[in-house]
């Protein structure tokens, strides 16, 4: 790509950093910007910055944050004795949306994945095995992606804390509420016949 | 969409005003300048803000600049007999890659678009019309995409300066180079039958 101007060139090269953000799109994110008024790319601008150089992350959970301690964490409202283990915030928003979950939780930050060179000591582990031996918390429920990497990550944990009193579980995993069964993949299929559950317990939710 | 932190939400917000990204795009991309180094945020942020400061515009062919006179212009290399009509700088890049022309541009800066808003004195329409009528442009070339819009421009263009004695001329329309006939829409395939060549041209290219 040949560019008449230096100026285009490098906003087009930083913008087709962003994962998924090719050198076309790139170009016409920033034509698109060049045809707003200025006050848009400021304003673009300097939230990205503020953002990537103030933001917080609390300091018991690990979710991103504007004070020392999260609005969850400092809440009065949430049981304390159940931590949630997740990935990163968007499964904070994405759990807090369905409001069925009134305990604290941890964010871990990433998976445990020596494909891309992240090892336990990469995420925020030590902080959640050393609030588990304080014995506190009485239920620690794992809510990572189901794959390789989220299995391995939890049985991680899991083999740290195996000596702690404390209850491990797992979010269930299934058929999706209103998805038809031949299309579910197999071993999801699999394990929701295992994991199956009193028909009483179904009529309550 | 609930966040944990105004910094974050306001980062996403102004993100989300890019043209096809949406608020769970731009919660990712944020998400991940966030595990960048904050240099990559900066240099992001200064990037789109210093282009969209300083970019300059090409005082004859509108085409984006660092400097007054843009390359091509400036260029003793080329054919200033023959402007190519564009839309904007991504056309003049796309022409460019061919290296099949060697005259000068013309960006409109978009199409003649009542429904959105856009009427020929929001494009470089009047400095087009002016140079022909100085009577030094033997040919201008149309090269907008062939759709309503470009053609309303076309025209729009074509009425203005029909009086000068300009050969104006456009783009050819038909199959794409290596594409199977009968893919092609209806609309395309009879233009390019209606416009056939001889087929001795054909073996030039
Ligand atoms: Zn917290
Ligand atoms: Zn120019």
């Amino acid at each position: 790509m040949e560019f008449s101007s230096k100026l285009l060139e490098r906003a087009v090269n930083e913008m087709s950093q962003l994962p998924g953000i090719g050198k076309r799109t790139a170009l016409r994110l920033v034509l698109h910007l060049l045809r707003q008024p200025k006050e848009q790319t400021v304003m673009l601008s300097e939230a990205l910055k503020r953002m990537r150089q103030d933001v917080k992350f609390c300091k018991s959970c690990h979710n991103i944050s504007d004070v020392d301690l999260c609005e969850i964490c400092a809440s009065s409202n949430r049981n304390e004795s159940v931590v949630c283990v997740v990935e990163d915030v968007r499964d904070v928003m994405a759990i807090e949306n369905t409001s069925s979950f009134k305990g604290l939780y941890h964010v871990l930050g990433g998976k445990i994945s020596p494909m891309d060179g992240i090892g336990p000591h990469d995420l925020n582990i030590e902080s959640l095995v050393k609030k588990i031996k304080q014995g506190e918390i009485k239920e620690l429920i794992f809510a990572l992606s189901s794959t390789m990497e989220g299995d391995t990550t939890n049985f991680y944990i899991y083999k740290q804390i195996q000596d702690c009193k404390v209850y491990t579980t797992t979010i269930a995993r299934g058929i999706a509420v209103g998805d038809e069964l031949e299309y579910a993949d197999e071993v999801t299929l699999g394990r929701s016949i295992v994991n199956r559950i009193p028909f009483e317990n179904s009529l309550k939710s």
